[in-house]
Protein backbone atom coordinates (compact mmCIF):
# COMPACT_ATOMS: atom_id res chain seq x y z
CA UNK A 1 0.00 0.00 0.00
CA UNK A 2 0.85 3.42 -0.89
CA UNK A 3 -0.01 6.41 0.27
CA UNK A 4 0.50 9.93 -0.71
CA UNK A 5 -0.27 12.58 -3.99
CA UNK A 6 -1.08 12.32 -7.00
CA UNK A 7 -0.54 15.31 -8.93
CA UNK A 8 -0.35 17.03 -12.29
CA UNK A 9 3.24 18.39 -12.45
CA UNK A 10 4.34 21.29 -14.74
CA UNK A 11 8.23 20.95 -15.33
CA UNK A 12 10.96 22.92 -16.71
CA UNK A 13 14.24 21.36 -17.11
CA UNK A 14 17.47 22.08 -19.15
CA UNK A 15 16.23 19.49 -21.72
CA UNK A 16 12.73 20.83 -22.20
CA UNK A 17 9.22 21.66 -20.62
CA UNK A 18 6.69 19.63 -19.74
CA UNK A 19 2.68 20.65 -19.26
CA UNK A 20 0.20 18.90 -16.35
CA UNK A 21 1.82 15.99 -17.06
CA UNK A 22 1.37 12.65 -14.40
CA UNK A 23 3.41 13.13 -11.28
CA UNK A 24 3.24 12.85 -7.63
CA UNK A 25 4.43 10.65 -4.81
CA UNK A 26 2.26 7.76 -4.71
CA UNK A 27 2.13 7.50 -8.79
CA UNK A 28 6.01 7.40 -9.34
CA UNK A 29 6.36 4.92 -6.12
CA UNK A 30 3.17 2.93 -7.25
CA UNK A 31 4.54 2.28 -11.01
CA UNK A 32 8.19 1.69 -9.39
CA UNK A 33 6.43 -0.65 -6.67
CA UNK A 34 4.41 -2.45 -10.07
CA UNK A 35 8.04 -4.17 -11.69
CA UNK A 36 7.92 -6.49 -8.33
CA UNK A 37 4.62 -6.25 -6.71
CA UNK A 38 1.42 -4.92 -7.21
CA UNK A 39 0.30 -1.98 -4.53
CA UNK A 40 -2.78 0.12 -3.36
CA UNK A 41 -2.99 3.63 -3.53
CA UNK A 42 -4.68 5.84 -1.39
CA UNK A 43 -4.76 9.23 -2.86
CA UNK A 44 -6.73 12.20 -3.93
CA UNK A 45 -7.54 13.84 -7.14
CA UNK A 46 -9.91 15.77 -8.28
CA UNK A 47 -12.95 16.07 -11.20
CA UNK A 48 -10.41 16.77 -13.88
CA UNK A 49 -8.26 13.94 -13.36
CA UNK A 50 -7.72 12.39 -16.71
CA UNK A 51 -9.16 9.33 -16.91
CA UNK A 52 -6.20 7.91 -19.13
CA UNK A 53 -3.99 8.53 -16.15
CA UNK A 54 -6.04 6.27 -14.34
CA UNK A 55 -6.64 3.69 -16.43
CA UNK A 56 -2.39 3.87 -17.02
CA UNK A 57 -2.18 3.49 -13.34
CA UNK A 58 -4.16 -0.02 -13.02
CA UNK A 59 -3.20 -0.98 -16.41
CA UNK A 60 0.20 -1.35 -14.14
CA UNK A 61 -1.51 -3.65 -12.19
CA UNK A 62 -1.79 -0.88 -9.39
CA UNK A 63 -5.81 -0.68 -7.60
CA UNK A 64 -6.84 2.36 -7.33
CA UNK A 65 -9.44 1.83 -5.22
CA UNK A 66 -8.09 4.16 -2.62
CA UNK A 67 -8.11 6.63 -5.11
CA UNK A 68 -10.57 9.32 -4.08
CA UNK A 69 -12.32 11.21 -6.85
CA UNK A 70 -13.41 14.62 -5.04
CA UNK A 71 -15.29 17.83 -6.20
CA UNK A 72 -12.16 20.55 -7.28
CA UNK A 73 -9.44 20.67 -9.17
CA UNK A 74 -6.33 18.18 -9.13
CA UNK A 75 -3.32 18.64 -6.94
CA UNK A 76 -1.47 20.90 -9.32
CA UNK A 77 3.02 20.92 -8.88
CA UNK A 78 4.92 23.67 -11.22
CA UNK A 79 8.70 23.23 -10.84
CA UNK A 80 11.79 24.20 -12.78
CA UNK A 81 15.52 22.66 -12.76
CA UNK A 82 18.79 24.22 -13.19
CA UNK A 83 21.99 22.68 -14.51
CA UNK A 84 22.36 21.24 -11.38
CA UNK A 85 19.86 18.77 -11.24
CA UNK A 86 20.32 18.46 -7.61
CA UNK A 87 18.43 22.16 -7.29
CA UNK A 88 15.45 22.81 -8.49
CA UNK A 89 12.63 26.02 -8.08
CA UNK A 90 9.10 25.23 -6.97
CA UNK A 91 7.30 27.61 -9.33
CA UNK A 92 3.83 27.15 -7.75
CA UNK A 93 2.16 24.38 -5.72
CA UNK A 94 -2.15 24.12 -6.03
CA UNK A 95 -2.89 22.08 -3.14
CA UNK A 96 -6.69 21.84 -4.47
CA UNK A 97 -8.38 18.67 -3.20
CA UNK A 98 -5.47 17.83 -1.80
CA UNK A 99 -5.50 20.00 0.68
CA UNK A 100 -8.03 18.80 3.20
CA UNK A 101 -6.89 14.67 1.94
CA UNK A 102 -7.17 12.50 4.98
CA UNK A 103 -6.48 9.34 3.84
CA UNK A 104 -9.00 6.63 4.67
CA UNK A 105 -7.97 3.41 4.11
CA UNK A 106 -10.83 0.76 1.64
CA UNK A 107 -11.39 -2.51 3.67
CA UNK A 108 -8.95 -4.71 2.22
CA UNK A 109 -6.12 -2.41 2.48
CA UNK A 110 -6.37 -2.57 6.17
CA UNK A 111 -4.43 -6.08 5.50
CA UNK A 112 -1.84 -4.50 3.75
CA UNK A 113 1.91 -5.71 4.72
CA UNK A 114 4.21 -3.48 2.77
CA UNK A 115 3.24 0.45 3.83
CA UNK A 116 5.31 3.04 1.94
CA UNK A 117 3.85 6.67 3.68
CA UNK A 118 5.23 9.13 1.04
CA UNK A 119 5.59 12.75 2.06
CA UNK A 120 2.13 13.86 3.71
CA UNK A 121 1.68 15.67 7.05
CA UNK A 122 2.89 13.03 9.41
CA UNK A 123 -0.31 12.98 11.64
CA UNK A 124 -2.14 11.78 8.09
CA UNK A 125 0.79 9.13 8.13
CA UNK A 126 -0.06 8.27 11.60
CA UNK A 127 -3.43 7.95 10.93
CA UNK A 128 -2.81 5.66 8.31
CA UNK A 129 -0.83 3.47 10.42
CA UNK A 130 -3.73 3.05 12.92
CA UNK A 131 -5.91 1.79 10.27
CA UNK A 132 -3.38 -0.80 9.21
CA UNK A 133 -3.74 -4.73 11.07
CA UNK A 134 -0.56 -6.06 11.06
CA UNK A 135 2.14 -4.41 8.89
CA UNK A 136 5.32 -6.48 8.21
CA UNK A 137 7.34 -3.43 6.92
CA UNK A 138 6.43 0.26 7.09
CA UNK A 139 8.16 3.06 5.06
CA UNK A 140 8.34 6.38 5.49
CA UNK A 141 9.27 9.72 3.66
CA UNK A 142 9.13 13.03 5.20
CA UNK A 143 10.42 16.65 4.12
CA UNK A 144 11.81 19.72 5.71
CA UNK A 145 8.79 21.13 6.21
CA UNK A 146 7.12 18.47 8.49
CA UNK A 147 10.51 18.50 10.41
CA UNK A 148 10.13 22.43 10.96
CA UNK A 149 5.95 22.56 11.33
CA UNK A 150 4.90 19.03 12.76
CA UNK A 151 8.50 18.02 14.57
CA UNK A 152 6.23 16.72 17.44
CA UNK A 153 4.00 14.32 15.25
CA UNK A 154 7.20 13.15 13.39
CA UNK A 155 9.06 12.42 16.23
CA UNK A 156 5.87 10.17 17.53
CA UNK A 157 5.39 8.57 14.40
CA UNK A 158 9.52 7.16 13.70
CA UNK A 159 9.07 4.65 16.54
CA UNK A 160 6.43 3.31 14.71
CA UNK A 161 8.16 3.03 10.97
CA UNK A 162 10.77 0.43 10.13
CA UNK A 163 12.62 2.64 7.50
CA UNK A 164 12.64 6.48 7.26
CA UNK A 165 14.10 7.76 4.36
CA UNK A 166 15.07 11.55 3.63
CA UNK A 167 17.35 13.31 1.67
CA UNK A 168 20.67 14.76 3.26
CA UNK A 169 19.97 18.25 3.95
CA UNK A 170 16.16 16.92 5.90
CA UNK A 171 18.71 13.96 7.87
CA UNK A 172 20.45 17.09 8.64
CA UNK A 173 17.66 19.00 10.01
CA UNK A 174 15.94 16.02 12.24
CA UNK A 175 19.12 15.09 13.62
CA UNK A 176 20.82 18.24 14.33
CA UNK A 177 24.23 16.08 12.52
CA UNK A 178 25.75 17.74 9.83
CA UNK A 179 28.19 14.93 9.33
CA UNK A 180 25.84 12.46 7.61
CA UNK A 181 27.36 9.33 9.51
CA UNK A 182 26.22 10.93 12.43
CA UNK A 183 22.72 11.89 11.13
CA UNK A 184 22.00 8.38 10.01
CA UNK A 185 23.22 6.50 12.92
CA UNK A 186 21.93 9.18 15.22
CA UNK A 187 18.14 7.86 13.03
CA UNK A 188 18.68 4.29 13.75
CA UNK A 189 18.87 4.70 17.37
CA UNK A 190 15.45 5.76 17.26
CA UNK A 191 14.15 2.60 16.98
CA UNK A 192 14.59 1.87 13.08
CA UNK A 193 15.42 -0.81 10.95
CA UNK A 194 17.05 1.09 8.79
CA UNK A 195 17.41 4.89 7.77
CA UNK A 196 17.83 5.73 4.05
CA UNK A 197 19.71 9.24 3.36
CA UNK A 198 19.33 10.29 -0.33
CA UNK A 199 21.54 12.20 -1.58
CA UNK A 200 20.18 12.63 -5.40
CA UNK A 201 22.59 12.23 -7.98
CA UNK A 202 25.28 11.11 -4.85
CA UNK A 203 23.70 8.32 -4.67
CA UNK A 204 21.88 6.54 -1.02
CA UNK A 205 23.14 5.54 1.91
CA UNK A 206 21.83 2.54 4.22
CA UNK A 207 22.46 2.90 7.64
CA UNK A 208 21.57 -0.64 9.07
CA UNK A 209 22.99 -1.75 12.66
CA UNK A 210 24.46 -4.67 11.06
CA UNK A 211 26.50 -1.72 8.65
CA UNK A 212 26.29 1.14 6.37
CA UNK A 213 25.85 0.44 2.82
CA UNK A 214 25.92 2.42 -0.21
CA UNK A 215 23.91 2.79 -3.63
CA UNK A 216 25.59 4.50 -5.56
CA UNK A 217 23.65 6.48 -8.29
CA UNK A 218 24.13 5.61 -12.37
CA UNK A 219 26.45 8.33 -14.15
CA UNK A 220 23.95 8.92 -16.71
CA UNK A 221 24.51 11.14 -19.77
CA UNK A 222 20.92 12.08 -20.56
CA UNK A 223 19.17 13.30 -17.18
CA UNK A 224 15.95 15.00 -18.46
CA UNK A 225 13.87 15.51 -15.32
CA UNK A 226 14.59 14.61 -12.12
CA UNK A 227 11.40 15.05 -10.62
CA UNK A 228 10.21 11.80 -8.64
CA UNK A 229 13.34 9.99 -8.18
CA UNK A 230 13.22 10.09 -4.71
CA UNK A 231 9.72 8.26 -4.79
CA UNK A 232 10.66 5.86 -7.49
CA UNK A 233 13.58 4.92 -5.44
CA UNK A 234 11.24 4.38 -2.90
CA UNK A 235 8.74 2.48 -5.13
CA UNK A 236 11.55 0.17 -5.97
CA UNK A 237 12.90 -0.26 -2.57
CA UNK A 238 9.54 -1.71 -0.94
CA UNK A 239 8.29 -3.38 -4.07
CA UNK A 240 11.26 -5.47 -3.99
CA UNK A 241 10.89 -6.41 -0.36
CA UNK A 242 7.57 -7.10 -0.55
CA UNK A 243 8.33 -9.70 -3.48
CA UNK A 244 11.38 -10.87 -1.51
CA UNK A 245 9.22 -11.34 2.05
CA UNK A 246 12.76 -11.15 3.80
CA UNK A 247 14.14 -7.80 5.70
CA UNK A 248 17.37 -8.38 6.16
CA UNK A 249 20.30 -6.26 5.39
CA UNK A 250 21.49 -8.29 2.89
CA UNK A 251 17.57 -7.25 1.10
CA UNK A 252 17.49 -3.74 1.90
CA UNK A 253 21.18 -3.29 0.12
CA UNK A 254 19.75 -5.19 -2.50
CA UNK A 255 16.25 -3.25 -2.54
CA UNK A 256 17.79 -0.11 -2.39
CA UNK A 257 20.19 -1.08 -5.64
CA UNK A 258 17.25 -1.92 -7.27
CA UNK A 259 15.32 1.58 -6.17
CA UNK A 260 18.43 3.42 -7.59
CA UNK A 261 17.74 1.31 -10.86
CA UNK A 262 14.71 2.58 -11.19
CA UNK A 263 15.13 5.82 -10.13
CA UNK A 264 17.49 6.31 -12.54
CA UNK A 265 15.25 5.55 -15.40
CA UNK A 266 13.08 7.19 -14.18
CA UNK A 267 15.30 10.33 -14.54
CA UNK A 268 16.06 10.09 -18.17
CA UNK A 269 12.70 11.53 -19.97
CA UNK A 270 10.04 13.69 -18.60
CA UNK A 271 6.85 12.54 -16.21
CA UNK A 272 6.71 8.40 -15.98
CA UNK A 273 7.54 7.99 -19.94
CA UNK A 274 10.43 6.33 -19.26
CA UNK A 275 9.32 4.07 -16.68
CA UNK A 276 6.38 3.30 -18.70
CA UNK A 277 8.42 1.70 -21.32
CA UNK A 278 10.98 -0.11 -19.57
CA UNK A 279 10.14 -4.23 -19.24
CA UNK A 280 12.14 -6.54 -16.17
CA UNK A 281 14.50 -7.28 -18.54
CA UNK A 282 15.88 -3.58 -18.93
CA UNK A 283 15.64 -3.27 -14.97
CA UNK A 284 17.70 -6.31 -15.06
CA UNK A 285 20.89 -5.08 -17.27
CA UNK A 286 20.83 -2.32 -15.30
CA UNK A 287 21.04 -3.87 -11.85
CA UNK A 288 23.92 -5.97 -13.34
CA UNK A 289 25.72 -2.59 -14.96
CA UNK A 290 25.04 -0.98 -11.12
CA UNK A 291 27.00 -3.95 -9.89
CA UNK A 292 29.70 -3.57 -12.17
CA UNK A 293 30.13 0.12 -11.43
CA UNK A 294 30.86 -0.80 -7.74
CA UNK A 295 32.40 -3.87 -8.22
CA UNK A 296 36.27 -4.27 -7.39
CA UNK B 1 58.57 9.82 -8.73
CA UNK B 2 55.85 12.67 -7.19
CA UNK B 3 56.12 16.65 -8.74
CA UNK B 4 54.31 19.07 -6.90
CA UNK B 5 54.48 21.56 -3.48
CA UNK B 6 55.84 20.88 0.02
CA UNK B 7 53.99 23.44 2.42
CA UNK B 8 53.50 24.39 5.59
CA UNK B 9 49.70 24.82 6.26
CA UNK B 10 47.81 26.68 8.88
CA UNK B 11 43.99 25.01 9.04
CA UNK B 12 41.07 25.38 10.66
CA UNK B 13 38.43 23.59 10.75
CA UNK B 14 35.31 23.01 12.87
CA UNK B 15 37.29 20.29 15.21
CA UNK B 16 40.35 22.62 16.03
CA UNK B 17 43.51 24.70 14.12
CA UNK B 18 46.66 23.86 13.34
CA UNK B 19 49.19 25.96 12.42
CA UNK B 20 52.35 25.32 10.16
CA UNK B 21 51.97 21.91 10.01
CA UNK B 22 53.58 19.69 6.94
CA UNK B 23 51.32 19.94 4.50
CA UNK B 24 51.44 20.15 0.07
CA UNK B 25 50.79 18.08 -2.66
CA UNK B 26 53.37 16.17 -2.79
CA UNK B 27 54.21 15.48 0.89
CA UNK B 28 50.59 13.81 1.10
CA UNK B 29 50.64 12.04 -1.97
CA UNK B 30 54.52 10.71 -1.65
CA UNK B 31 53.27 9.74 1.84
CA UNK B 32 50.10 7.83 0.82
CA UNK B 33 52.08 6.16 -2.18
CA UNK B 34 54.78 5.17 0.72
CA UNK B 35 52.86 1.88 1.50
CA UNK B 36 52.94 0.54 -1.81
CA UNK B 37 56.40 1.72 -3.35
CA UNK B 38 59.14 3.82 -2.73
CA UNK B 39 58.62 7.45 -4.03
CA UNK B 40 61.11 10.33 -5.05
CA UNK B 41 59.71 13.30 -4.62
CA UNK B 42 60.88 16.54 -6.58
CA UNK B 43 59.65 19.72 -4.79
CA UNK B 44 61.02 23.16 -3.14
CA UNK B 45 61.77 24.17 0.71
CA UNK B 46 62.99 27.14 2.03
CA UNK B 47 65.87 27.37 4.21
CA UNK B 48 63.31 27.57 7.33
CA UNK B 49 61.86 24.50 6.31
CA UNK B 50 61.91 22.23 9.47
CA UNK B 51 64.67 19.20 9.55
CA UNK B 52 62.25 16.94 11.42
CA UNK B 53 59.64 17.20 8.47
CA UNK B 54 62.56 15.93 5.73
CA UNK B 55 63.76 13.55 8.15
CA UNK B 56 59.75 12.36 8.81
CA UNK B 57 59.42 11.73 4.73
CA UNK B 58 63.30 9.92 4.65
CA UNK B 59 61.84 7.57 7.40
CA UNK B 60 58.89 6.30 5.15
CA UNK B 61 61.57 5.47 2.56
CA UNK B 62 60.92 8.58 0.19
CA UNK B 63 64.10 9.59 -1.71
CA UNK B 64 64.43 13.82 -1.27
CA UNK B 65 67.23 13.98 -3.28
CA UNK B 66 65.09 15.78 -5.29
CA UNK B 67 63.39 18.35 -2.75
CA UNK B 68 65.39 20.98 -3.20
CA UNK B 69 66.33 23.87 -0.20
CA UNK B 70 66.85 27.51 -1.89
CA UNK B 71 67.47 31.12 0.10
CA UNK B 72 63.89 31.80 1.22
CA UNK B 73 60.69 30.58 2.93
CA UNK B 74 58.77 27.20 2.49
CA UNK B 75 55.78 27.64 0.59
CA UNK B 76 52.81 28.46 3.09
CA UNK B 77 49.24 28.06 2.53
CA UNK B 78 46.02 28.86 5.10
CA UNK B 79 42.76 27.53 4.90
CA UNK B 80 39.62 27.37 6.92
CA UNK B 81 36.82 24.47 6.31
CA UNK B 82 33.32 25.42 6.96
CA UNK B 83 31.21 22.86 8.18
CA UNK B 84 30.50 21.48 4.65
CA UNK B 85 34.30 19.44 4.30
CA UNK B 86 33.36 20.10 0.89
CA UNK B 87 33.57 23.62 1.32
CA UNK B 88 36.55 25.92 1.68
CA UNK B 89 38.08 29.34 2.35
CA UNK B 90 41.68 30.32 1.45
CA UNK B 91 43.14 32.54 3.76
CA UNK B 92 46.43 32.52 2.25
CA UNK B 93 48.78 31.76 -0.14
CA UNK B 94 52.65 32.52 0.16
CA UNK B 95 54.31 30.77 -2.59
CA UNK B 96 57.67 32.39 -1.39
CA UNK B 97 60.34 29.75 -2.75
CA UNK B 98 57.63 27.61 -4.65
CA UNK B 99 57.25 30.73 -6.82
CA UNK B 100 60.14 30.06 -8.76
CA UNK B 101 59.76 26.31 -8.88
CA UNK B 102 61.40 24.56 -11.76
CA UNK B 103 61.34 20.89 -11.19
CA UNK B 104 64.77 19.90 -12.51
CA UNK B 105 64.99 16.36 -11.77
CA UNK B 106 67.87 14.54 -10.35
CA UNK B 107 69.57 12.42 -13.02
CA UNK B 108 68.29 8.88 -11.29
CA UNK B 109 64.65 10.49 -11.45
CA UNK B 110 64.90 10.26 -15.06
CA UNK B 111 64.13 6.61 -15.23
CA UNK B 112 61.47 6.48 -13.20
CA UNK B 113 58.52 4.31 -14.17
CA UNK B 114 55.58 6.00 -12.69
CA UNK B 115 55.18 9.69 -12.66
CA UNK B 116 53.06 11.65 -10.43
CA UNK B 117 52.32 15.77 -11.63
CA UNK B 118 50.42 17.03 -8.50
CA UNK B 119 48.71 20.37 -9.34
CA UNK B 120 51.54 22.97 -10.61
CA UNK B 121 51.59 24.89 -13.75
CA UNK B 122 50.82 22.87 -16.94
CA UNK B 123 54.23 24.00 -18.36
CA UNK B 124 56.14 22.73 -15.52
CA UNK B 125 54.23 19.29 -15.57
CA UNK B 126 55.40 19.47 -19.09
CA UNK B 127 58.64 20.22 -18.75
CA UNK B 128 59.27 17.16 -16.19
CA UNK B 129 58.10 14.81 -18.70
CA UNK B 130 60.43 16.17 -21.04
CA UNK B 131 63.20 15.11 -18.75
CA UNK B 132 61.51 11.43 -18.13
CA UNK B 133 63.32 9.00 -20.44
CA UNK B 134 59.99 6.08 -20.60
CA UNK B 135 57.18 6.36 -18.25
CA UNK B 136 54.80 3.57 -17.97
CA UNK B 137 52.08 5.26 -16.25
CA UNK B 138 51.56 9.19 -15.61
CA UNK B 139 49.10 10.64 -13.39
CA UNK B 140 48.42 14.30 -13.73
CA UNK B 141 46.60 16.49 -11.24
CA UNK B 142 45.18 20.21 -12.93
CA UNK B 143 43.06 22.75 -10.79
CA UNK B 144 40.52 25.63 -12.39
CA UNK B 145 43.83 28.23 -11.90
CA UNK B 146 45.72 26.60 -15.00
CA UNK B 147 42.32 25.71 -16.79
CA UNK B 148 41.67 29.02 -16.58
CA UNK B 149 45.17 30.84 -17.18
CA UNK B 150 46.48 27.94 -18.90
CA UNK B 151 44.48 25.85 -21.06
CA UNK B 152 46.85 25.57 -24.03
CA UNK B 153 49.14 24.59 -22.30
CA UNK B 154 46.97 22.08 -20.66
CA UNK B 155 45.14 21.09 -23.81
CA UNK B 156 48.69 20.07 -25.06
CA UNK B 157 49.54 18.41 -21.66
CA UNK B 158 46.89 16.02 -21.32
CA UNK B 159 47.76 13.52 -24.20
CA UNK B 160 50.59 12.90 -22.88
CA UNK B 161 49.24 11.94 -19.91
CA UNK B 162 47.51 8.41 -19.31
CA UNK B 163 45.21 9.11 -16.19
CA UNK B 164 43.86 12.86 -15.69
CA UNK B 165 42.33 13.63 -12.37
CA UNK B 166 40.49 16.62 -11.51
CA UNK B 167 37.37 17.51 -9.56
CA UNK B 168 33.96 18.01 -10.41
CA UNK B 169 34.16 21.67 -10.94
CA UNK B 170 37.49 21.76 -12.97
CA UNK B 171 36.02 18.53 -15.24
CA UNK B 172 33.45 20.87 -15.99
CA UNK B 173 35.26 23.70 -16.47
CA UNK B 174 37.63 22.17 -18.98
CA UNK B 175 35.31 20.09 -21.06
CA UNK B 176 32.45 22.79 -20.96
CA UNK B 177 30.14 19.32 -20.06
CA UNK B 178 28.16 20.00 -16.56
CA UNK B 179 26.93 16.92 -16.71
CA UNK B 180 29.54 14.88 -15.05
CA UNK B 181 29.18 11.38 -17.31
CA UNK B 182 29.28 13.53 -20.46
CA UNK B 183 32.68 15.58 -18.80
CA UNK B 184 34.38 12.24 -18.24
CA UNK B 185 33.74 10.45 -21.43
CA UNK B 186 34.73 13.56 -23.22
CA UNK B 187 38.19 13.57 -21.26
CA UNK B 188 38.43 10.15 -22.59
CA UNK B 189 38.14 11.31 -25.93
CA UNK B 190 41.54 13.25 -25.49
CA UNK B 191 43.39 10.09 -25.72
CA UNK B 192 43.51 9.24 -21.79
CA UNK B 193 43.94 6.19 -20.42
CA UNK B 194 41.89 7.25 -17.71
CA UNK B 195 39.76 10.09 -16.44
CA UNK B 196 39.40 10.36 -12.84
CA UNK B 197 36.51 12.99 -11.16
CA UNK B 198 36.82 13.50 -7.41
CA UNK B 199 34.01 14.54 -5.93
CA UNK B 200 35.51 14.84 -2.36
CA UNK B 201 33.07 13.24 0.29
CA UNK B 202 30.92 11.86 -2.66
CA UNK B 203 33.55 9.50 -3.68
CA UNK B 204 35.38 9.92 -7.15
CA UNK B 205 34.45 7.71 -10.53
CA UNK B 206 37.03 6.46 -13.03
CA UNK B 207 36.15 6.99 -16.50
CA UNK B 208 37.44 4.29 -19.00
CA UNK B 209 37.26 2.87 -22.18
CA UNK B 210 35.44 -0.56 -20.83
CA UNK B 211 33.06 1.65 -18.50
CA UNK B 212 32.75 3.62 -15.51
CA UNK B 213 34.12 2.65 -12.14
CA UNK B 214 32.61 4.51 -8.91
CA UNK B 215 34.62 4.31 -5.71
CA UNK B 216 33.02 5.72 -2.87
CA UNK B 217 34.04 7.69 -0.07
CA UNK B 218 33.91 6.04 3.36
CA UNK B 219 31.27 7.62 6.08
CA UNK B 220 33.18 8.88 8.14
CA UNK B 221 31.81 10.37 11.60
CA UNK B 222 34.87 11.40 12.10
CA UNK B 223 36.40 14.80 9.49
CA UNK B 224 38.78 16.38 11.13
CA UNK B 225 40.73 18.06 8.37
CA UNK B 226 40.05 17.54 4.59
CA UNK B 227 43.41 19.05 3.79
CA UNK B 228 45.28 16.85 1.21
CA UNK B 229 42.67 14.02 0.29
CA UNK B 230 42.78 14.20 -3.10
CA UNK B 231 46.32 14.05 -3.03
CA UNK B 232 46.34 11.19 -1.07
CA UNK B 233 44.04 9.98 -3.23
CA UNK B 234 46.35 10.50 -6.14
CA UNK B 235 49.66 8.96 -3.88
CA UNK B 236 47.62 5.40 -2.95
CA UNK B 237 46.49 5.23 -6.99
CA UNK B 238 49.51 5.17 -8.51
CA UNK B 239 51.53 3.85 -5.45
CA UNK B 240 49.31 0.59 -5.88
CA UNK B 241 49.62 0.57 -9.35
CA UNK B 242 53.39 1.08 -9.47
CA UNK B 243 53.54 -2.16 -6.96
CA UNK B 244 51.31 -4.31 -9.30
CA UNK B 245 52.95 -3.12 -12.45
CA UNK B 246 49.36 -4.03 -13.89
CA UNK B 247 47.40 -0.91 -15.56
CA UNK B 248 44.20 -2.29 -16.68
CA UNK B 249 40.66 -1.19 -16.13
CA UNK B 250 40.18 -3.90 -13.09
CA UNK B 251 44.00 -2.79 -11.84
CA UNK B 252 42.65 1.01 -11.69
CA UNK B 253 39.25 0.31 -10.07
CA UNK B 254 41.67 -1.36 -6.89
CA UNK B 255 43.83 1.70 -6.91
CA UNK B 256 40.73 3.98 -7.07
CA UNK B 257 40.10 2.35 -3.84
CA UNK B 258 43.44 2.02 -2.72
CA UNK B 259 43.38 5.86 -3.02
CA UNK B 260 39.96 6.12 -1.23
CA UNK B 261 41.00 4.14 1.45
CA UNK B 262 44.16 6.49 1.93
CA UNK B 263 42.28 9.79 1.80
CA UNK B 264 39.78 8.21 4.71
CA UNK B 265 42.76 7.75 6.78
CA UNK B 266 44.23 11.35 5.72
CA UNK B 267 41.02 13.65 6.76
CA UNK B 268 40.81 11.71 10.76
CA UNK B 269 43.59 13.73 11.81
CA UNK B 270 44.94 17.30 11.02
CA UNK B 271 48.30 17.34 8.76
CA UNK B 272 49.66 13.87 7.95
CA UNK B 273 49.08 12.93 11.51
CA UNK B 274 46.83 10.03 11.01
CA UNK B 275 48.90 8.70 7.45
CA UNK B 276 51.94 8.28 9.19
CA UNK B 277 50.29 5.98 12.09
CA UNK B 278 48.73 3.74 10.07
CA UNK B 279 50.03 0.43 8.87
CA UNK B 280 49.01 -2.15 5.96
CA UNK B 281 46.76 -3.91 8.23
CA UNK B 282 44.74 -0.81 8.94
CA UNK B 283 44.59 -0.37 5.02
CA UNK B 284 43.98 -4.10 4.30
CA UNK B 285 40.92 -3.50 6.82
CA UNK B 286 39.50 -0.59 5.49
CA UNK B 287 39.92 -2.00 1.89
CA UNK B 288 37.52 -4.61 3.32
CA UNK B 289 35.15 -2.11 4.93
CA UNK B 290 35.35 -0.36 1.51
CA UNK B 291 34.12 -3.86 -0.51
CA UNK B 292 31.63 -4.19 2.19
CA UNK B 293 29.92 -1.00 2.16
CA UNK B 294 29.36 -1.36 -2.00
CA UNK B 295 28.83 -5.22 -2.19
CA UNK B 296 24.74 -6.26 -2.74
Amino acid sequence: MIVGSVALDTIETPAGKAVEVLGGAATYSSVACSFFASAGIVAVVGEDFPAKYEKLLRARGIDTSGLARLPGRTFRWGGKYLKDVNKRETLFTELNVFEKFSPELPKPYRDAEYVFLANIHPALQFHVLDQVKSPRLIVCDTMNLWINTARKELEKLIPRVDVLMLNDEEARLLTGEFNLARAGHSLLKQGLLAAVIKRGEHGATVFHRRGVFFAPAYPLEDVKDPTGAGDTFAGGFIGYLAKSGRKDFAELKRAAVYGSVLASFAVQEFSLKRLLKITRADINRRFKEFHQLVSF
